[in-house]
């Protein structure tokens, strides 16, 4: 029986050319750390994050906003000189976020968000609200999983992540999967059995970005990561007012 | 301990700029079908194997080699007309190459090749030449794998020969791995544990140069691409002729 379904992985957000996702449901993934910190200030009751891609634009947006507004985000993985936050997911509890409006800006993440202007509809996606994003997934007939990278690179915990939901989804449709699709579930099924000896967290920190958050301070912040459905939400950039929020 | 080796894969050449291969010792790899042919074409007796870009640069060095030379290759993946042989591992008997100089020229493998110029060694692998490749690779210290691809998408043929690669010499040394040659591997690793049940045929026809092989009726070249290790030969690229040779 022919696959009526496609679901295809992008490893880096430049192997896609935007109008390859009209009309289909994308899911934009950067695990260390942008979708991660996202889904966090959402589920702690932030109104709305604003994705922006310069740090000037952020400023502007953030003081037309006044009280209600809030700045995060990083370059270099460090937070930005005069931002309220930076971009570890430990930042943004109830006590910063909860009813303010964040608005953010990262190296990769919020790049990678920009391709998506012709999508059908996007969702971010991050291991802490895996099972709620497959849930949302399952009766969607064009799925683009795209992955964040950095600077460029591929990511193991992006690809890790892109493929869980593969294998996921997998399990119940006969889906047709682009060859990036097959490996990323194929590199998840081996990390499943390494699951059985050790943590998520532990094959995170084995990647780029979990390298260079130890290299900066901040590993800590693959365990936040590494937590697998620590949330039930799935965050959607609205494509219209350009804004990410809980539907 | 630290690793004082570095084993990285790129799983498309566009993901790598050719000054970052400055020096190592890079391996070309473009399983269906460009670098399987190229090594039964050595296999067979053909004295050497001159890579071409453009299909009339092809005809007119055969040209001037007059009765020496034979051209080879593909676009779309079928023979080009007027040329002399496809890009079938089946053609490259030594009845039809064994004393020529084959001009090649596919859409995919040769122009992976050219973003070689900066490297310090060039090598042809294959899944038929596997663990002649692992046995030459074992004693360097700055290793790429480059994956062909196929019209600028990550193929998975390629990208598990490239895992295999990663994952037979990270058994004997301790290797610094970009997250593509993690990746890779643990992609391998699964395909591996599917080994057991069903030839590495079956699993290379699920993959894009699998099903464009199939459609256009060159299926049996599948399974020529995975007779591992049929031949114990590693072709070299000879950076200043410009030729493929057996050492």
């Amino acid at each position: 029986m022919p696959a009526d379904r496609q679901l295809d992985v992008y490893l880096l957000p430049d192997l896609i050319e935007p109008e390859q996702l009209a009309g289909k449901t994308a899911v934009v993934i950067d695990v260390l750390r942008a979708t991660t910190t996202i889904i966090h200030a959402l589920a702690s009751g932030a109104e709305q994050v604003i994705p922006c891609l310069e740090v000037e634009e952020a400023k502007q947006v953030a003081a037309r906003l006044g009280g209600r507004g809030i700045t995060g985000g990083e370059r270099g993985g460090k937070q930005i000189p005069g931002f309220d936050l930076g971009n570890s997911p430990a930042e943004y509890g109830p006590e910063r976020v909860a009813g303010k409006t964040v608005v953010f800006t990262t190296t990769n993440g919020t790049r990678a968000l920009l391709r998506f202007k012709s999508a059908g509809r996007v969702l971010l996606g991050a291991f802490v609200n895996f099972s709620a994003l497959c849930r949302e997934l399952a009766d969607e007939r064009q799925i683009v999983l795209l992955c964040a990278g950095t600077d460029g690179n591929v990511t193991r915990e992006d690809t890790l992540l892109a493929g869980a939901i593969v294998d996921d989804l997998a399990r119940s449709r006969n889906w047709a999967l682009n060859d990036q699709a097959l490996l990323a579930a194929d590199a998840w099924r081996t990390a499943v059995r390494l699951l059985v000896d050790r943590p998520l967290g532990i094959t995170l920190r084995d990647s780029h970005g979990g390298r260079n958050l130890i290299e900066i301070g901040q590993e800590n912040d693959i365990d936040l990561a590494a937590q697998i459905d620590k949330f039930d939400i799935v965050p959607q950039l609205d494509l219209n007012q350009w804004w990410i929020r809980l539907p």
